[in-house]
């Protein structure tokens, strides 16, 4: 499948600028062939957590994810996008009760090319004291689902940091593994050695899109890229707006998995035991 | 701390030859003021699994340990060497037998200036079907010591590639990790993107000491690395055989921890139950 991941600069609750940010990329993607677009997170809405707390008015949600249905839709191809959406509340049956202040989490949604939706995840990994304040993280690992032929599955910014997370996507089969992100400049070192390590050590295909220019009060990176499975770079973005393109298949990663079978020669069991 | 890393080649059941190269490099790097020299897997006997199951004597061990004791106190330096090791039965009192068919896992040993042994670290990941004939892997997590003001510990070759192993050494404390190991040409993605990543994802100083060249039936890669606390590469080598200076401490360790607290944010009782 011919992946395409958007790297752009968001307006902070212009969701009309935002859509037709989206809406052109997913044109292009389409001509060229693209199977699905990656977008950056919570890009419908812009990336400034204590703004979207404050004035985003979350009956229009569903008013912004039926637009992107619609994108989806009108291009033909599959859209991943990322979006505040409602936590629900788990305090009273859960020993432990999910961390962050509050009502939201951070969600991001794969739509198939009919604008289905078809896999949410919501970020559990939140970052930095304004992701705490606005949003709440969740506790449920990476779901997985079948995308155009590759086992496909979703993470969040800085989840994706986490190895451990990537295990858990990994572990329930995944393939490609998508990440909306919003990674600021100066963390060069995440795209280039981190996302590559995450793609290697697991053996599958990483996605991550990211934010470029300002937005609120935050500096982002660009720096947009693809990994595969052998932890090689399949595509990269510079610090501007950018549409990468980059094949991704089952190929390299059973090829990769036939090399070196990190995932059959783990030990969980210990792993477990040695993080009491 | 100035660390020194020794990348060479070792002659396969050549312990003369192997020892004269550990003091010279240890002569050299105590000369330029280091206080430890971290050497490649089983360089004493060289890497060769099936050779060293056939034909290595283990009454031969001690005196082995007792020489490489004396480089260390000749030259006043820190050193880590590897060698097999008698591995304990625990199959009776052991739900899970080890894996592996050997009577002996792969060893790291670090002596301190004096020559006395202050840690030491039985392999759990071997690599390939001639170290499972071989070895037996070990069950224990790393365990951490005090050497020259830093928190130390050790990891094997393969295990390094398990982000789980080095986890377990990093909540343990650790701020540096040596790493001996044995990996082939061909396999340059590991000192240069993974071994930078577990650098920069549990935030310490990684040292990764190589063989170069043919020992056995192998192709080795060189490329030994030393790499910082934000995955930075604070030396590497080439493919031949070299001496890697790099200065390490805890003060960039407290500094990437302060930046992006990565182990305190982590969710070891999310991924617990994620991996059942």
């Amino acid at each position: 499948m011919l992946l395409s991941v958007l790297q752009a600069n968001a307006s902070v609750l212009d969701v009309d600028a935002n859509l037709r940010t989206i809406d052109d990329a997913a044109r292009r993607a389409s001509r060229a062939g693209a199977g699905l677009l990656l977008t950056p997170e919570l890009f419908p809405v812009g990336y400034a957590p204590l703004r979207l707390h404050a004035e985003l008015d979350p009956e229009t949600l569903p008013g912004i994810r039926e637009r992107l249905a619609n994108i989806a839709r009108t291009h033909g191809i599959g859209l991943v996008y990322s979006l505040p959406a409602a936590a629900e509340h788990t305090y009273d049956d859960d020993a432990e009760p999910a961390s962050g202040g509050g009502r939201w989490h951070i969600s991001a949604t794969l739509l198939d090319a009919s604008g289905k939706e078809i896999l949410s995840y919501n970020k559990v990994h939140l970052f930095g004291a304004e992701e705490h304040k606005a949003f709440v993280g969740a506790q449920a690992p990476p779901a997985v689902v079948d995308f155009n032929g590759l086992r496909t599955s979703m993470l969040i910014c800085y989840d994706v940091e986490f190895p451990e997370a990537v295990r858990a996507a990994a572990t329930r089969g995944a393939e490609l593994l998508l990440v909306p992100t919003a990674l600021s400049a100066g963390f060069d070192n995440v795209p280039q050695v981190l996302i590559r390590a995450r793609a290697l050590e697991s053996q599958l295909n990483v996605a991550y899109a990211n934010h470029c220019g300002h937005e609120d009060v935050y500096n982002f990176l660009g720096g947009s890229v693809v990994a595969g499975p052998d932890g090689s770079l399949l595509a990269a973005a510079g610090d501007g707006a950018s549409l990468l393109f980059a094949e991704v298949g089952t190929d390299s990663v059973n090829a990769a998995r036939a090399e070196v079978p990190y995932l059959q020669e783990r030990r969980p069991e210990l792993y477990a035991e040695w993080d009491r």
